[in-house]
């Protein structure tokens, strides 16, 4: 399965080349920098590179890449390294090429609600640094704290605000970007709406760095809501949870983030974080976190009264309001943490399905029944709201999804429901190295041609990031 | 500069081919027919297709499209002719397909907030039928009443209430597309979150039928607001009303809509509809017209009251308040026919600038200078809050922007500022035939020679809408 078109040849004279581009420091070949290079927050996978850099500029990374193009040699970009689908995974070894040190907001624009960044400032910075000027960046994966906008960028992220404010390629306007042949190229324009010529800003989002190096972002903002509500509901039925996240959009409210979390990543996370703040009770099935954000307090409050009405016609347990800004940080720490605390507790193999949102239940219902077949045992987690669901899977002694035949044939049987539903196999993590094995059950063979053509466009020699997404 | 890789080529076989998938009645070569087809909404220009086809299924464009891609025939994919860039023409002659037959709506889906369409459904029905199920599809372009939604796909169509609730391309969820090799695919899937591959969708939005015939569309919808109210505002000057735009933003209102119109406009379109409905005053210069909507008619009041004080610091006249849904419609009409009533009173050249919203006082200085040095005459108006400023120029014998060496050059001047504030030449309309000429001002090389590979992978004979955005 693996690709072959390039191979590692990287030696002395590259790295000389290299030092001599980025200065001594910043060309790193010890074991301990290639080891920590070596994986992300991918299941258990481990890839070691031969070098790896950290440049400053776009211009160091285009003098890079014109080698690396010359003499065929696999570049693999990385931001923070928490990317879920291997997308920053060195797997074929040869260069890579860390953002670490491009770590700069270059500019925030308040007239026109605009921010420009380098890609390797950490999410939640950025997100604070515009806070500070009344504005608001939504695009917030559970792992804002750690990753970089960069790879937000590539992974195309979400994160529970998506459901009423979008994902990441709503909110970028301008990319620039270095080419894998080395040229360095400004995608758009730093405006709002724009039909001048093909998309390539949107092709780039998403494209898991395998189009270009994205070294410069022009983002959209949008002005901060002043307030927020923030409500629990607990339901003794996980079916009728994903029935009344539909319901609530049917009847006209759009919360600012709609979770789901079962109860068992509930119980795991609780004992994780060492945290009491939420009720489980015995008959707990799942919880619904809804949040509602605006301008105007009564507003909200009469919405969330609304909302609590309609989920009065479910079987639910008795409602949490966070009443101030540290009970909702608490309640979104435990939900933030789940994927950490599922993870550390055996279930290892993570999946992010999509579904249009009134398909949850039977999506729900699928992978409960697929994981007594398959012998496996899921939990389930995530943007409802979105119809975005993260199921988490432990198979008692394996590590990874690709190692077990019937695990592979199980995963098969789950993205063919996916499918059958409308969806997809990947709402926010990316394809990367550990899903290209299943792009074939929701894509056509002339779609994987025509990505595939796409990247030639962009990367005649194959050289970066080679090998996601797509043999 | 016109494109020669395709060559027109209809012979008496291919209409008998094409009259056995379609029936003799939908196989049009009649002068009358052919002349109807020859020309769009762009300033004056003519050119006329060999055949007219009118299909009904995806089935049928693949049937032709195989025939046309063997014998490398010229193909103009058309909706309903509205277009204002000249995306539509047959400038190659050659097989014009309309999509006039494909106009069903297929399914409204309640439970997910969305629809399926055929592409030849005028945009206003598609909006209405989906309101009387309480939900809405935002972008409205001005010829809403008459454009198709499949048009506005592929120019990736804005409107007035892009400001608050994005283009075209932000509801596009799943494409249906025929390829021009006749291959039929779906680009991605009905969901809200999708990081799987490369996103196709997003690319084929706003391609102007370059890449593939879309024959299925997919839209998200969102939950229908209950109120909106609607004010006009009348400024002394010009860029005043500019400035007061980008600081609407600044203070944190997001409006519906936030539109700007000259005063020399304002008059020819109310001399033009027959209407004093909008009060002009000697000293006006310009108006805005400003939109909020949502669900609480208490909170909007509070937003009109606030944003209403805020722009007292402004030299302004009486505010104008559409009490009730006459009012707003009088006031709405005279907005969205300004385009044709200073069409028809000689500013017959248009254009579709953007730029990020806080440099609109720049554009619009820009452009008055411009005129002057280049002896046309323009007025101002369209989607402030986008910063999309459509200019429609009159220069006295000129119908055409492309004939005058003079307008060439004060259009390239105009861009090259449009580009030099942050923005570019097309916002909403395309660049179809008209602007193609301009896309080095705001393009590298590369930009394009990416764009033709990725033309290339799509249509590899250059056959479908060849010679639009790029030669």
């Amino acid at each position: 399965m693996e690709v072959v078109a390039a191979q590692s040849v990287v030696t002395a004279e590259h790295v000389e080349a290299f030092r001599s581009i980025l200065g001594e420091a910043n060309v790193w070949m010890d074991e301990e920098t290639l080891q920590y290079y070596s994986h992300d927050e991918t299941e258990h996978l481990h890839f070691l590179p031969d070098v790896v850099l950290k440049p400053r500029t776009p211009e160091e990374i285009s003098a890079i890449m014109q080698i690396c193009h010359r003499d065929r040699i696999p570049v693999t970009p990385r931001g923070a390294g928490t990317g879920l689908s291997g997308g920053a995974l060195p797997h074929l070894g040869g260069v890579l090429i860390s953002t670490d040190r491009m770590n700069s907001i270059l500019h925030i624009d308040e007239r026109n609600l605009q921010v420009t960044t380098e890609p390797g400032v950490i999410t939640e910075v950025l997100m604070d640094a515009v806070k500070e000027k009344g504005l608001f960046y939504p695009p917030d994966p559970s792992s804002k704290g750690s990753c970089f906008i960069g790879g937000n960028i590539s992974e195309n992220s979400g994160g529970p605000k998506a459901v009423k404010y979008g994902v990441v390629k709503d909110y970028v306007l301008n990319l620039q970007i270095v080419l894998p042949t080395g040229e360095i190229i400004w995608t758009g324009a730093n405006v709002l709406k724009n039909s001048t010529g093909y998309n390539l800003t949107q092709l780039v989002v998403g494209s898991e760095g395998t189009l270009g190096i994205v070294t410069k972002i022009v983002l959209k903002l949008v002005p901060l809501p002043k307030h927020d509500l923030l409500m629990l509901v607990p339901f003794r039925s996980l079916e009728q949870a994903g029935e009344a996240v539909s319901a609530i959009f049917r009847a006209g409210f759009t919360p600012s983030a709609l979770e789901l979390v079962e109860v068992d990543a509930l119980q795991i996370v609780s004992k994780f974080v060492d945290s009491s703040a939420v009720p489980i009770t015995e008959d707990t099935a799942a919880h619904l976190i809804i949040e509602v954000d605006g301008n105007h307090i009564e507003t909200l409050m009469s919405e969330m009264e609304a909302i609590s009405e309609l989920l009065m016609q479910y079987d639910i347990g008795e409602l949490y309001f966070a009443d101030d800004a540290q009970q909702k940080a608490e309640l979104w720490k435990l939900r933030r943490r789940t994927a950490e605390a599922v993870k550390v507790n055996g279930y290892t193999i993570e999946e992010d399905t999509v579904v249009p949102r009134a398909e949850l239940p039977a999506l729900i219902r699928g992978v409960k029944e697929l994981g007594v077949k398959y012998q496996f045992h899921a939990v389930c987690y995530g943007h409802a709201g979105d119809g975005n669901l993260h199921i988490r899977i432990n198979k008692p002694g394996l590590s990874n999804s690709q190692d077990d035949p019937q695990m592979i044939e199980g995963l098969r049987a789950l993205f063919a429901l996916v499918k059958s539903l409308g969806g997809t196999i990947s709402g926010e993590h990316g394809i990367g190295l550990i899903q290209k094995g299943y792009m074939d059950i929701v894509f056509e063979e002339t779609n994987l041609q025509l990505m595939r053509a796409i990247k030639k466009a962009f990367d005649p020699h194959n050289i970066l990031n080679a090998g996601k997404i797509f043999d």
